[in-house]
């Protein structure tokens, strides 16, 4: 049994909490919160902290701290205090930075002899993983990865600055056809359009220019331009009844040959009911190795293509031998 | 670059060959067979034994040795008998089995400071890999495995055996309806016969009953009885024309819930057109990973769930952060 604290008590948060209690062998033993007096109205059972800084009970036992922050503000001012105190897991998912990132967390979880999972979840994560298996499995394959269907969060985001737009949310939808080409062996370089479209639906304020707001978020650089968007315009009542929840899912193909000209697909796809939940629930598992890396003498900062099979699951690896190969 | 021997000359050691040939950091130094005379007509720039007590010259360097024979006649008798010699890879894949052949390989592995890795092909190894993951992310899930569609050689093989058979191919095919139940989140235990269905192409000696051919097969235990199967006769000229290939693949499917009633579904997929060159492909993955454990100290036995993945990898861990996360 190993003792979990959660850092950051929004939707992620809500969702190790959950699987936490899905996983017999963990506890859950501390939260810290910016808002600890909210958070208290919802878990009773176990101590709520503001911070890691705050002089905490000598009785408590953190094994692994699971950084549940955004990925912008939070996680990289978080990681790099946490992991000085504990072993950590994080979902850091700014793809671009990981590298960077990983440096700063390994040299502070060394100095320090903990262990840090970084940029764990699904994507980057499991996805990572499949990219690497795949790449590994079939040299000079291509790799494929289509998100959705799904909400994505930084794009309804965007959309929900556009003025005029009371509330707003994205689904990603991948394109069939080129699902399609790619399971049936096609090699090709798609553009973006090709490959992902994005259906925005929109409460706007009353009065607002629906048209305006339509061109605003079609034309919009990095999130929307290179993607055909449908924006759709529905009531308040609307989107809470039918877009609450928060889907996801996705594919990562790898195609490659092998032999003279024997064509190899590899495919992995997830869909997700709840995406924070079923991060929650990677972070968790991920958590358990960090807990046995640190046992078995390790420090440092590890991703998910460091970690093997055996170390994220809940049974031993007898059990593994004798019940999953 | 690390040296690499082959053991076993058939069609999973031609496909083990040819994916050395794809992967710039790894050499065929050494051919072990049965029939040196018949390989020698093959392989004309590397040297070719009879057997591993042959006296070896000082000169040969082997990293790892990758044994191709068949699981229940050689790697049983090949794997203690290399493994005190070289590090090994093998696709040993009597499932029941590998506990004790873990076991087994294990302590001699130890003893001669080597790195064993066992059952490593797609399953057992990929799929095993995939099994475990899907739950270690959702506990409490439940797991399905599909094969095919595909030849299965010891289904094949049995059907050869009846009495007026001259040649066979069977084809595992997955049952579709069963496949779209589970990918719709229903859980339901299958039955053999729900699950996957076989297709047997059949040469009959000249004069044989084949209504007799058929019963046989359709009646026989273990290999066809629990299953609903189809018998097809067709000529030898079309069996070497539209039967030579050796297609597989499959499907593993993982079917849990998070929070309250969140279903998650997570489903791995290969598609393979060549089954012995693409298990050979994953066998030299696992060759460059037993020989980076044993570089970095460790011996002893290994599954595919004991290897992280940038293990397998030819790129450096910087290389995947950068590019693959």
């Amino acid at each position: 049994m190993f003792n979990v604290a959660i850092v950051g008590y929004g939707n992620l948060g809500r969702g190790v909490k959950s699987a936490i209690e899905r996983n017999a062998d963990m506890k859950l033993t501390a939260v810290f919160t910016r808002r600890p007096e909210a958070v208290k109205k919802d878990i009773k059972d176990v101590p709520i902290f503001p911070g890691v800084q705050s002089s905490l009970p000598k009785s408590l036992r953190i094994d692994v701290a699971i950084l549940c922050g955004g990925s912008k503000e939070d996680t990289p001012v978080q990681g790099p205090q946490f992991i000085e105190k504990f072993n950590t897991v994080d979902s850091f998912d700014t793809h671009a930075d990981i590298p960077r990132y990983f440096k700063k967390m390994d040299a502070i979880a060394k100095a320090n002899g903990n262990v840090s999972v970084i940029s764990a979840g699904w994507d980057p994560g499991i996805f990572s993983l499949e990219r690497v298996l795949g790449d590994a499995f079939l040299p000079e394959s291509k790799g494929y990865t289509f998100w959705g269907p799904g909400v994505s969060q930084g794009h309804s985001d965007a959309a929900r600055k556009v003025k005029g737009v009371n509330d707003a949310r994205q689904y990603t939808i991948p394109i069939e056809s080129a699902l399609k080409q790619v399971r049936e062996g096609k090699i090709k370089d798609f553009t973006k359009r090709e490959m992902h479209k994005r259906v925005v639906y929109i409460v706007a304020a009353k009065g607002a220019d629906r048209e305006r707001i339509r061109k605003e978020i079609v034309e919009m650089p990095n999130y929307y331009a290179d993607y055909n968007t449908e924006v759709h315009f529905i009531t308040a009542e609307e989107m809470k009844k039918s877009h609450a929840a928060y889907p996801h899912g996705g594919f990562v193909l790898t195609s490659g040959v092998t032999g003279k000209n024997h064509r190899e697909i590899l495919e992995y796809r997830c869909e997700l009911k709840s995406n924070p939940e079923f991060t929650g629930s990677v972070l968790v598992a991920c958590a358990r190795a960090a807990y046995r890396l640190k046992k078995n003498g390790a420090s440092g900062a590890f991703t998910m293509l460091d970690i093997p099979a055996a170390l994220l699951s809940s049974h031993t690896s007898a059990e593994l031998r004798k019940g999953f190969m």
